[in-house]
């Protein structure tokens, strides 16, 4: 029988889903591989967090306390709900109102409103899950953060990038889009507004109070036929360093129906624990829930209690404000690099963020940034420095994208790496530019 | 502006995506809820394990020598792969090998074939999403693990059901079936099969070793046009009380292209830490791991070196071996109370499985264990005791699934526990057939 030889010599192909084709290989992926294969390159690129500042004495205290009580370890290693421990998403609930500047009980949303995922990514994804059907529309920020672009192309989601200036998303380009849309008679698609809100990944900019305000109510103006939610992910919010104290997007929704508020703790405590949840209005948290019960019928419940217990122990916000200190003088440290060694380079220019962990680089239009151009090849190769291509970040066709940027961290490097790092990244960019 | 109004009013409706409406209320959240608002019940349904076995100390003595190193405790805090944990998945490969009788270089996979995940609930979701468009087939056991069939439900497969007998699947009715899909011009659609091969969830059967030989040939013959793969799930394979010592069918596939193995801690060590795995052929690696970092990017790392320090200590073996005494004594127990209490019913019949956490029982045809019948009722509200409704681990329309079976766990409850449990099991079951 010919399909017993086939069985042993070559199996037919694959035919695997066409949600694998529309995620397939992601750039993260590749940009890992090139940090392995080049060890010795300093990553500007990595989007880790600063290795010493990691919480390890706070974590063993924590767990000295929660596992010296043996029924409550036992319970801490039993399996939890698919909504996560209920102890610590109301402890979230009141970090949330101090972050807010208001009682819980003006938060406006009880806690069976608080989710709880593997990092904040899940939450991204499962909204993506329940909201989008392939061809379905999401707005972002042009630039805007990465990995979200990946997990939506696999949805099979329409993306489409709105203009931004130093102030974030630009609202009277975001209305023009929805105009755009209304006019082709796609304006049923339109289900999401993706808005990273604080010191945003990639760009450092934060959307300004006045356009959070405007967004929300330009989403319930244009929710004509169906809801347009917006997703706040305000993963960075905490590592404010300077500038202004900027209510969430989520505060300027009266009657909490229309904004997904994401937050992890993997920037300010330990990206390790994998814990990050989301605040969500009252009529998704049953989809949400029931997705994320097909995926994994919840977090690890032992991280949740662990987590707790650093909240009860009070450990948290004294971890963050040290993180404040230290990340904010990276960051003075980059500047100051970015100053002394592209400061002379015609066309160059760079935003100055007030926190979060990211310098967005612009240079010459001629300079391209891109993962198949001269300058990244050199920069790993020749100069040994590595950073994010500016491409990544932005929605559509690469070949349509801008590529000149460039995303710069200082998460993991010191004070001596984030120099080195921009003196061997200037000389890459001289150097090329130099031959161009 | 009329919009305007709504705004403040009522906003308009959600347009939730089409998996949302495939995937929607799950009936383990129903079961949740009724053990909820019925604590005083005696829960046979849950799948929970035993809280008093929980390893604690384990857990404990791992962490200690965990985190007396700075350096070790921040590399756990710190991000990890979309893989998982290197030095784990290495650890697990001879795991594998031990199970399998073989030394680590006879299995004939490499390190990045195995691949951690959120509980093997994730593994099998992420399965689900990388072969699965709606419409593809997958065929199952009749009965089956009835969360899996709400994952494949939210991905709107087409599940068709196998007939089963006291050794698993059969395979002449897998080969009828395939035969049938083949005649309506359907077999380009069928992508997977799923098998739980040890103590199944729920009938608690083992596949035959004969069975498990077939189905990876009938699984290769079958591959016409397309791979046919096997998702085998091993849940339970370690909890053996006794019985033979079966091999996985994932050893009968020389090739490592047809079988896909799914594992998880969840059972053996600890829910609590939501640490599964799988071993997957090399085709597979890279669109599951896509998948995965889409959805989350890597499984928590703190916890993947936890387990893997628990196993660098040797305590994970001796653990286990713990296990198997105490669940098998409480099988015996549940045996024991159904042959008490129900051995004088007439057309009860039981299985009596080897190993895992369940007993399946069969009632006479006239006996509606159904959620919505009067059994259900009156045993959680008269009785005080909860059981899985079998009608869930069926698939196809609700209707026609067969409804005399219950699905009947000694995971959580005690020697005590189980025999109470059972006693009131019989009195509702006797009452409600006195009735009819």
């Amino acid at each position: 029988m010919s399909t017993q030889q086939e069985k042993t010599n070559a199996p037919p192909p694959s035919r695997l889903s066409l949600r694998r084709h529309w995620g397939g290989d992601q750039p993260i992926s590749f940009l890992m591989q090139q940090g392995v294969a080049n060890p010795d390159c300093i990553s500007l690129a990595a989007g880790l967090v600063d290795q010493g500042s990691l919480p390890a004495r706070e974590v063993q205290a924590a767990l000295q306390e929660m596992l010296a009580d043996d029924h409550v370890a036992k319970r801490a290693l039993q399996y939890g709900t698919t909504h996560g421990n209920a102890e610590l998403r109301g402890q979230l609930l009141g970090h949330l109102a101090g972050l807010e500047h208001v009682g819980v009980d003006q938060l406006g949303v009880d806690v069976n409103q608080v989710i709880l995922t593997t990092g904040s990514q899940q939450l991204l994804s499962i909204v993506g899950e329940i909201l989008l059907d392939p061809e379905d529309i999401v707005l972002v920020a042009a630039p805007t953060y990465f990995v979200y672009l990946g997990t939506l192309n696999g949805l099979g989601a329409r993306i489409i990038p709105v203009a931004t200036d130093e102030d974030g998303m630009r609202m009277d380009a975001l209305e023009a889009k929805l105009e755009e849309i209304e006019a082709a008679g796609d304006l049923y698609r339109v289900k999401l507004i993706y808005l990273v809100s604080y010191y945003e990944n990639p760009s450092g900019v934060s959307l300004s109070a006045q356009r959070r305000a405007e967004s929300v109510a330009i989403a319930q103006r244009w929710s004509k036929s169906q809801r347009i939610y917006i997703l706040e992910d305000a993963a960075y919010r905490e590592l404010r360093y300077d500038g202004p104290e900027l209510p969430s997007i989520w505060s300027f929704d009266a009657d909490r129906q229309t904004v997904i508020l994401a937050k992890t703790f993997s920037k300010t405590f330990a990206p390790g624990l994998r814990i990050g949840f989301g605040v969500v209005p009252a009529e998704l948290e049953r989809p949400i829930c029931d997705r994320k019960g097909n995926e994994d019928f919840g977090s690890a419940n032992f991280n949740q209690h662990l987590l707790s217990q650093v909240f009860r122990m009070g450990l948290y916000d004294s971890h963050v404000a040290g993180l404040r200190e230290m990340y904010s003088a990276k960051r003075d440290a980059m500047l100051h690099a970015a100053e002394t060694y592209f400061g002379d380079i015609p066309g160059v220019s760079w935003v100055h963020p007030h926190g979060g962990l990211y310098v967005w680089m612009t240079l010459p239009e001629s300079c391209d940034t891109s993962l198949d151009g001269q300058l990244f090849r050199e920069a790993v190769q020749t100069h040994g420095v590595m950073y994010v291509p500016g491409e990544f970040s932005f929605a559509g066709e690469r070949a349509e994208r801008p590529n000149h940027h460039m995303r710069l961290s200082y998460g993991v490097q010191d004070a001596a790496g984030i120099d080195l790092g921009m003196q061997r990244l200037a000389a890459a960019v001289k150097s090329v530019l130099a031959e161009a």
